[in-house]
């Protein structure tokens, strides 16, 4: 090691379009491609009649920060394994299985070469880690821009049909599988005053799962195969996750506290912490891409979904959710755009 | 019309995230999607084995400026119809039919609603001006952020095979159809300190290619069925572009300058108001998205395309691109992130 502390790190301005393409690639599994990245266009190799498509983006200060209010730095690895996740996530909650993805990133002249690494090698972790086997990168775009952009775009197949938003009928069961209110939680902790390095493992694991969401890979196909009547993750909160499953299926959804409780005693550390009442994470916390299901009561439900409520006829113009029989207002949760007059 | 000069413009903050989906989505045709937009994920109808792939990102005061130096105002519209065209663009270029696509569209929060609108109608006209019949907008993602940053993913399929960069043979002839430096000297006169209010219509109709590129989309599929043995679009510059299929094919690629300068002479509007040497864009300006294609010499080769060259044996260690016997600076042409020693 030689001694200079204000040595500047290597930037991707230093480096070039090419050189970075040269520290990207080589880190990320392209050998399951038709075509992978290097001419005008990859190629998917596709093997039913229909490609499911989903794209997602993530921005800086909107939807992560480089330094939080704790003091605790975003690492490049988790914001690669993010893009990566929250995109699965959609093939899953369709009951499919992802198969590629392309990712275009935007980059401040600045950034160093370190943290592109790091990206690269998160985006190559979630898919491993994830467990998407089938997923290989098979192009991309890198260019500049004043603020750090991830756009990511998966591609994957339904084998057993796509399980959408409509399909919910009275008498349906409600299930959930994955986490419900961690990311949320997480969130708190990340942009709270309670500084990083005071956190205990407990919290620290909370927040990580803002970072490094796990969506339940398995369980998309496997509600599809059982005979899952609709289906979503839960992006932007349960209550609002569940409105739009209601409004599709022109349904009310019936949720139970008692079951949603014992997900909330999980979240203990971070509502001591911060004095909150974890049921909010649970009800309107998003990220954590678990999966909100119906299924019919002639289907064995698989073992890892929770019921969390039941299915009912519309009754009045708008279909409704409710918690313990309470109307809750749907358009709570997260919005891009949020109008003051939903909050 | 009432009179209210100062009444402030809906923006993209005032309308909520289902607000501004309702403006864009009946603008945009999803017909012929197996599954358009409103759910996890979108479907694509597939007839082969393989589905191509491309994405690219427009960034604001990267790729475009809201006022030029000119004093010119980019539109919303040309920033959807480019957001198409360079995309679509990719597809061509491997000889590929465009058969949807998915758009990521970042938005400050004062963006106004007409913004939104127009920017919509633009992706729209794009679809059908630029002659892609078949593709359909299949889904998409809207986000906050500091600057305006759209990111469109494609989809598409060959039927004549995929035509690739590494497959020129020496004594192939090489040739471009499409315009060709028009949208760089567009991009000359935008910038220029020339006011916009005193350009003729010569000039604005240049300007104009930089703004809403006219990718010739009927040309790659042509050019695979008559056996095109290599092809990219020239989205960086001729030479540069020309550099990449020479690289990847390991051969050497020769221009004539005769050829091209009957193109150049188009520009002449542009180049005696700038003062500019009109074959500096014919070999340097990006982003007109014309094919550059290598066709052996038993092929017919399709009458829109000009032969401007011919392939050679690569003698030394490096592939390269000369100009009436004249090696030319590969790296020359736009780099998003360029290395000062590239210069």
């Amino acid at each position: 090691m030689t001694n200079h502390p204000v040595k500047k790190l290597p930037t991707v301005g230093d480096l070039g379009e090419q050189g970075i393409l040269d520290v990207i690639l080589p880190l990320l599994d392209s050998s399951k491609a038709a075509l992978g990245p290097g001419d005008d266009a990859g190629a998917l190799a596709v093997s039913g009649a229909e490609v499911i498509v989903s794209v997602d983006t993530l921005v800086q200060n909107q939807d992560f920060r480089l330094v939080w209010g704790s003091g605790f730095e975003h690492k490049a690895f988790d914001i690669g394994w993010k893009s990566i996740a929250q995109n699965v996530s959609d093939i899953n909650a369709m009951g499919g299985v992802p198969t590629g993805a392309v990712i275009s990133l935007s980059l401040p002249q600045n950034t160093t070469i370190q943290w592109v690494r790091d990206f690269a090698k998160g985006v190559s972790a979630a898919v491993e880690g994830l467990g998407a086997q089938r997923l290989s990168i098979i192009g991309g775009d890198l260019g500049k821009a004043s603020e750090i952009s991830v756009t990511t775009t998966v591609f994957g197949e339904c084998e057993f049909g796509k399980i959408l938003r409509n399909g919910a009928k009275p008498g349906d069961r409600l299930a959930i599988a994955g986490r419900v209110g961690s990311a949320g939680a997480g969130l708190a902790i990340l942009d709270s005053d309670k500084q990083w390095e005071n956190w205990n493992r407990s919290v620290a694991r909370i927040a990580d799962s803002q970072c490094k969401p796990t969506p339940p890979l398995e369980s998309g196909p496997r509600a599809a195969q059982a005979g899952a009547s609709a289906m979503l993750d839960i992006s932007d909160g349960l209550i609002r996750d569940a409105s739009r499953l209601a409004k599709a299926s022109a349904v009310n959804v019936n949720l139970k506290s008692a079951v949603l409780k014992k997900f909330a005693s999980r979240l203990d550390p971070a509502a001591t912490l911060l004095g909150i009442d974890p049921m909010s994470w649970i009800l309107d916390g998003g990220e954590d891409f678990g999966l909100l299901a119906t299924f019919p009561q002639d289907v064995n439900i698989p073992e890892e979904f929770t019921v969390i409520g039941e299915i009912s006829a519309q009754a009045g113009r708008r279909a409704l959710v409710k918690v313990d029989g309470h109307i809750v207002n749907g358009s709570r949760g997260f919005d891009h755009f949020p109008v003051a007059a939903d909050r």
